[in-house]
């Protein structure tokens, strides 16, 4: 923002009618294809006590939360993410709500981190969850739900991929691999695995290294996940784990054959090396990137989180969710050229010239009552003929109703075509007709 | 909330599905309206520098700011009302952003004030303004867009109107009527008459003295201000001032004659009696009272602000608004009894058991493929039959679609009414048959 006595603080944005206008479109695209699976839009605070996020939000979320202390002295924190606050909504009302409980919000979060491509201090997410399911398809429900969210955008199975992956055949490998199971940081372990595309490969090894696995043995746990590119290599994994392992390698498959069914099943391959990062994750984790390689980081991700609900002193409570971010889901329309169209719209323009208020705010009035989408302007600062057009084309007005004195003598109105600028009349007493929204096209 | 190991921030309130429905069916309906008009939607940040409500924005507000420095050490505030933000906005492109600029949002806004009925700390508003017309037709399209929204909430002239005054007018008044105008505190009397209803006589006219008129000078003003209840009845006050009240009788006829040329001339009443707290408001202002008295204090209220801009830095730009504020709106419904239900609907619940779930999740995917509102639920939980019909019975499900073994056999499903319980088959092959959205009635 360049002129102007006051700058907006740098992590926050302002979006203009243009580019809200596609942004919602997004939104509104998202939030309809939940509801159409039953998920159910809550309303959340966009402030929570800051020990919340200290007791349940990983190091990194806590060290950029915006914390301060409230003017009757509680310690509280602008949201850094929803899940814990759903959390804490299913334990306020657990016992009377039916279940599974499923649920959808958009809304912003705030996190003081480094600005950068498709992150900003201030960002939008669209939050999907499914309390109450153990079952593969809860899991396979959230993947279809974000299928049918980014294909109804327009992007389809060339566009993006969901990378499926699961906590505890990571874990169960690391265990089953590691000279000293009893020594191994399991949760270090899966953040390492987190981190393997972030930073050169000595360093990942490293991080393993720190929790608790020998160099060779690292490198082993590495090849054997990096191998895993199907479904049918799988196999190799779970004969080198234990029980466990093979427990959550059946679980992968019928998580991906639910999913199949439900009609995601094009957009879902196996890779063992997307994690997630925050701790709570538990099971079947997934993370959505773009196939062309050009948005190079993880679009959003989602998974279990089994143990969460308990944790905050509720009954165990299984859950699965997901939660598209805005911003790297508008750089993926973007260059998948599904961005919609950063435009105004207008249907008509109801332009009065003369004493002729009277009649162009009629006008005015029973063109908006056509249907609920018509958008309907008509003079509202007294200017000219010329600025009134003016002003009709900078906000693409359709057609433009010119209500004249010559015209109303006449027992007419001029019906105006802004494409092509043709003109005709139509009787002002029938005006508008019954005919949907009338054009040029019904009078010429 | 009760339970759990986490209590919410007092402040701030979480929406469960059912209260939610009805909530975003308010703002829908809201926002419909003014798009109807030609507002336009923009997105604006959860914080700003908190030096510009120290500067543009009362006293009052200032006190109860959720004010702190960030990570950055920057002095930010949550956002305690939108006016000026837009403002920062406006001054921001107001060289390439055509006139004039309508604008609306719907979010939340936060002030540490009183928790009382109607008012929470963290509240929600639909901010409508217009920028860049001084005409008044632009004042009577803000109480045009802002009856319209009320009507299609249900509401008539009988639950609602909107008290009109003028801020020229009071001022004006104030200087004409006193011993020294020059003595006269004109913002300060108009903030008297602002707590006119909420003190008792004493005070107020305790209040118009500190001001700087004379106690019996303070009962003339009153008197004539609290005299007018019509149109005719401004005649004796343009006569109790000079040319600038004069004038400002004048805008204020006309401004009402062009609300009634836009079709919310049922709605105003003129009554001096209400002024508007926020110092930054000029010429023509509005508040919004519940008719039968059950809501006491202003709904919401709006009006002229045409200073604000060029304070801001920007070009003079005259500029008019409004911003109805959810929570007394959702009394204002639920006291005339047009408050949206708050239940959950679900049009097919798709019923699987025994080893179905293939057959059930196509079905699933062609009903949702009906149309863009359609809602159907599908077994994420792996339950009995019971289970699920009960579930189905929680969500309000109209149809349920039965898809049992023995049915699919039979090349059939089962299509049960779940308000009348009645059940019959329809062919599996041709199921969902395109009729819209299919129900019992059309196999039986």
């Amino acid at each position: 923002d360049a002129p102007g006595q006051y700058v907006r603080v740098r992590c926050c944005r302002s979006f203009y009618p243009g580019e809200r206008s596609a942004r919602r479109e997004v939104t509104d695209t998202d939030e309809r294809a939940a509801a159409r699976y039953g998920l159910r839009e809550v309303a959340t605070p966009a402030l929570e006590r800051t020990e919340m996020y200290v007791d349940k939000s990983g190091e990194a979320i806590v060290e950029e939360l915006y914390a301060f202390e409230d003017n009757g002295g509680r310690e509280v924190a602008l949201t850094p993410e929803l899940t814990p606050t759903v959390a804490r909504m299913v334990v306020a009302r657990g016992q009377e709500l039916s279940k599974p409980i499923k649920w959808v919000s958009t809304r912003p979060f705030w996190r003081y981190e480094q600005v950068q491509q498709g992150r900003f201090r201030e960002f939008y997410q669209t939050n999907i969850d499914v309390f109450g399911s153990a079952a593969p398809e809860a899991d396979a429900e959230v993947l279809a739900v974000a299928a049918d969210a980014l294909t109804d955008l327009g992007l389809t199975a060339d566009d993006f991929e969901f990378r499926v992956s699961h906590r505890d055949i990571l874990g169960g490998l690391v265990r089953a691999l590691a000279a000293d199971p009893d020594v191994v940081d399991t949760p270090a372990a899966i953040r390492a695995v987190d981190k393997r595309a972030k930073v050169d490969e000595g360093e990942y090894l490293g991080l393993l290294s720190d929790a608790g696995l020998s160099r060779s043995t690292a490198r082993e746990f590495d090849e054997l996940i990096a191998g895993v590119e199907t479904v049918d290599d799988l196999d190799a994994v779970a004969a080198a784990g234990g029980d466990d392992v093979a427990d959550a390698v059946a679980n992968l498959r019928n998580v991906l054959a639910a999913a199949a069914d439900f009609g995601a099943g094009e957009y879902c391959t196996v890779s063992l090396t997307a994690a997630r990062g925050l701790d709570y994750y538990t099971g079947v984790v997934f993370e959505c990137f773009g196939s062309t390689g050009t948005v190079s980081r993880s679009v959003f991700g989602g998974g279990r989180y089994d143990d969460l609900i308990e944790s905050f002193g509720g009954q165990p409570t299984p859950a699965v969710g997901v939660a598209p971010g805005h911003a790297t889901l508008a750089l993926l329309c973007q260059r998948a050229g599904v961005w919609p169209e950063e435009a105004l719209s207008t249907d008509y323009y109801v332009l009065s010239v003369g004493d002729t208020r009277e009649t162009a705010a009629r006008i005015a009035q029973d063109l908006r009552a056509i249907d609920d989408e018509v958008v309907v302007e008509t003079d509202v600062a007294d200017r000219s003929f010329g600025a009134q057009l003016g002003y009709a084309d900078s906000i693409n007005a359709e057609t433009v109703v010119l209500v004249g004195e010559r015209d109303l003598a006449n027992g007419e109105v001029t019906v105006k075509d802004m494409a092509s600028g043709a003109e005709t009349t139509a009787p002002v007493e029938t005006f508008p007709p019954a005919v949907g929204r009338p054009t040029y096209d019904d009078f010429a």
